[in-house]
């Protein structure tokens, strides 16, 4: 297993990465030789990512690693909704790529923002055009909320009735929008995880390699 | 009409806000005094802003529009996603709020990219539990193709042919879920306009007029 930090813009990582893109772009650097300010800097640096992805290639190259972990710009819009994230994602050779999103527990302890955040996974996987897996983070801190949380996962008529008991505006999403939304099966497959605990560790290392070994069947 | 910037991370803007929140927040304080990066610095400072509302609310008093335009910060993951938007979206007092969402022509060029964009903007408006308008930006980029993206707004049966005919992995977005979210009325009412050409600014004006009224009429 290898890991590779593919934000220009993390100060502090809470690991040490085996491959990381701070080595090939310096954030001071770009925001001093193209005079921008720091929200510049981040944008041109996600971008420039793209730039260097042989230099990440060769780096991995040299590990021969079976698989890599690769964290992303800690922004969405920084990678997903630019040019280089999926490009990235399309042209780092490896024989399989599972997304991993990650519904963090702070912004899912309503039905609604839990939706949302659902949307949000179902918009990326359509940029990024990859298998994708829904990992809900930090499960731990959700304490006695957690099996809640997961129910509106695992079953559309809780998260359903988890939306009409809300107390909610009248000029929000339209109800009958949202309803089909959960529905149409928006919010399903998530996969609770957390690094203190260690809780789902392998559950979700088994669905990651399960859905890997598919993409590979399915190539053949 | 009053402009607000609220964009702490702003570097040159294209035009002079009447409040800024630059006025409030200073970016490279943040930096020194807290000992930031650039990323950490900007998610700070977007968290700060909501700790100025009352700051802007004054400025606005002073002013006294009969309409202000805010300018959200840049990156939606500093506003929408954390609490400090939806918090200043419900607690900046006004006799009405209505959210501009913004397609970026550039983003939403291929069918499955603006089925993405109408999903990030569901998202949202479940965040912001706003009223919400769609509005394709800078139309005049889009040239000829601006008919075609304006048809996927009106038409699932266009939008869902047009997602049919793209060509598609078989690992993405089920195929099922994305006809549903077609369906369902993902992507509706969408909004041209382009600030060079001027196109579409009369008639968005009148959908924000018309849907700020509403929110009177309702509330009374």
């Amino acid at each position: 297993m290898a890991s590779v930090n593919l934000d220009p813009g993390a100060a502090n990582l809470p690991y040490e990465p085996d491959v990381d893109i701070r080595d090939f772009i310096d954030l001071q650097a770009v925001m001093q030789n193209y005079e921008l300010g720091p929200n510049g800097a981040l944008i041109l640096a996600a971008d420039l990512v793209a730039t260097r992805i042989n230099e990440i290639q060769e780096a991995l190259e040299e590990i021969n690693p079976d698989y890599a972990i690769l964290d992303t710009p800690g922004q969405i819009e920084l990678f997903a909704y630019r040019q280089s994230g999926p490009f990235i994602v399309s042209n780092l050779q490896s024989e399989g790529t599972t997304i991993l999103f990650l519904f963090d527990s702070t912004l899912v302890s309503t039905p609604s923002n839990f939706v949302s955040i659902a949307l949000l996974a179902a918009s990326i996987q359509l940029r990024l055009k990859m298998p994708q897996v829904s990992v809900l983070s930090r499960s731990d801190l959700l304490g006695p909320n957690l099996k809640k949380v997961m129910s509106w996962a695992s079953s559309t008529v809780k998260l359903e009735e988890a939306l009409s008991a809300e107390k909610r505006g009248s000029y929000e999403l339209d109800t009958t929008l949202l309803r089909d939304l959960v529905r149409a099966g928006i919010a399903y497959e998530l996969y609770p995880v957390s690094a203190t605990t260690r809780e789902g560790i392998l559950d979700l290392s088994a669905v990651i390699t399960r859905q890997l070994n598919q993409g590979e069947e399915n190539e053949e």
